[in-house]
């Protein structure tokens, strides 16, 4: 049987150890860090994973402002909000809850957000900088499998990691951080030829294509290591991209879904808003 | 015999191309295109490189300025030199020469270069960009690679594709601008453990490690596609990362060194200086 990699456990590890930082911080005089998350219109999916990142952020001493516009407000009006975030001292990072209604140009506005304020890790700069392996900043998913594969003692050094999915705020940036980690990764996505062939080499899979239960146990090598990124809803309960009990027999670890990538996710908003923070207040 | 990827003549073919639009533009009554470049100190292979530069640009009716520094040129002053530059409407791209002298923080240098004067396609937020897909510039060398499957009617989708090496401007960049043209990539570098059972997998192999002759025959597999992108010199002669002679007759196509990617390389920088000039002159 797998082990099997708690990232609920994790997550609530490292949001200790940061709500002790921060405290630290503010006993030392300091203010608290800040957080600001815009929302455009009212889509649930948005309005959930908003009011969890409000909980994350009160619990290890985070302020917490929610602006909320209407779906008709103006681009330009949006820009100005985001100029006065970028100006504002008292914020320490922010972000724009995607997805955008389609009236709004999304580049337009991540393009927007400074990059001493991209709590999410997804603006040009800091994706740049994550390339030239030079950033103290991620995007979240990524940024919280590393520290999962760490927690969990995983050297990648070497390692064949292959990453099923090419998507701008997972597959690409996990596979450039791990390449800068030395491990020898290899991409696939929907266009690659023979997909069962890449997979089974893998020492470490990792798996963010958000189709339910894809990865069965014949896509999968002896003892492999397993990080299932998707989060699907089948029959009403949640599922991975990958389907455990096929696999979980086969391989030697693997993070379940839920309680496994998701809550390190909003582990790392809350580490780069205090990496933010540091730069700000200094240390 | 395989066929021989023939960048110099690919690159002659492009920059008459370019040649006659950037003709058409000023015959139209636009102002010439410009490139600045900047040397700090006499590094001889800058100096060489430069002067390539300058004749390339030259013949395809690019203004070239060089601007030359002292070894002790100051960081700062050096910085003023560049907010002039990015200022300068008359200056559609520049380039600071790498590398530099230990003394001043190349960092620093590259991150005040403006995304709209970006001319070696170096900055963070223009490699941010290619990450996202949806950057107009590119480092040249990957920029010149892709241009010369392209004119040779390789299409790399869903083709298995081995990188060696993990460079900021050439691994890195390729890897994720094959990515998303959807070919299956995988980043070795020297940390991979069994780097031959890679290579030998990659329907094209990239090689970009700066080791003279370092790929032979039991690294390709029957009529792999091979690009070398390494220059290095051996007694007196250049040659490439592959040794040529070794795999030429089981390849199906190979680039030679000298007359392979080369050539694109400076190819590629003109296409940026005039990507960066249309954007301001308009169409």
């Amino acid at each position: 049987m797998a082990i099997i990699i708690d990232g609920k456990l994790t997550a609530t590890k490292y949001n200790n150890a940061l709500k002790d930082s921060i405290n630290e911080m503010v006993q030392k005089g300091n203010r608290q860090p800040k957080l600001v998350v815009i929302q455009i219109g009212s889509n649930e999916a948005s309005s959930l994973y908003i009011r969890n990142k409000k909980r994350a952020c009160e619990n290890v001493g985070i302020l917490f402002e929610h602006k909320v516009f209407e779906e008709s407000v103006s681009e330009s009006n949006l820009l100005d909000e985001i100029n006065k975030l970028n100006n504002d001292e008292s914020v320490d990072g922010f972000l724009v809850q995607l997805p955008l209604p389609k009236n709004i140009d999304e580049d337009k506005i991540i393009n927007a957000i400074s990059p001493s304020k991209d709590a999410d890790g997804f603006c040009p700069i800091t994706l740049g900088n994550v390339v030239l392996n030079k950033s103290k900043i991620f995007p979240g998913t990524p940024k919280g499998i590393i520290r999962l594969l760490d927690e969990y003692k995983i050297d990648v050094t070497g390692k064949k990691v292959v990453v099923v999915g090419r998507s701008n705020i997972v597959g690409k940036p996990i596979s450039i951080m791990l390449t800068n980690l030395s491990a020898t990764v290899t991409v696939c996505h929907s266009k690659t030829v023979d997909l069962k062939s890449e997979t089974c080499k893998a020492d470490i899979l990792i798996v963010a294509i958000g189709s339910a239960k894809f990865i069965k146990e014949d896509f999968v090598k002896d003892g492999a290591i397993i990080i299932d990124v998707g989060t699907n809803k089948v029959d009403g309960k949640f599922c991975g991209d990958v389907d455990f009990e096929s696999v979980k027999e086969k391989v030697s670890a693997i993070t379940p879904v839920p309680g496994g990538v998701g809550p390190m996710t909003v582990n790392s908003l809350l580490e780069n808003v205090f990496t933010l923070y540091k730069e700000k207040v200094g240390n």
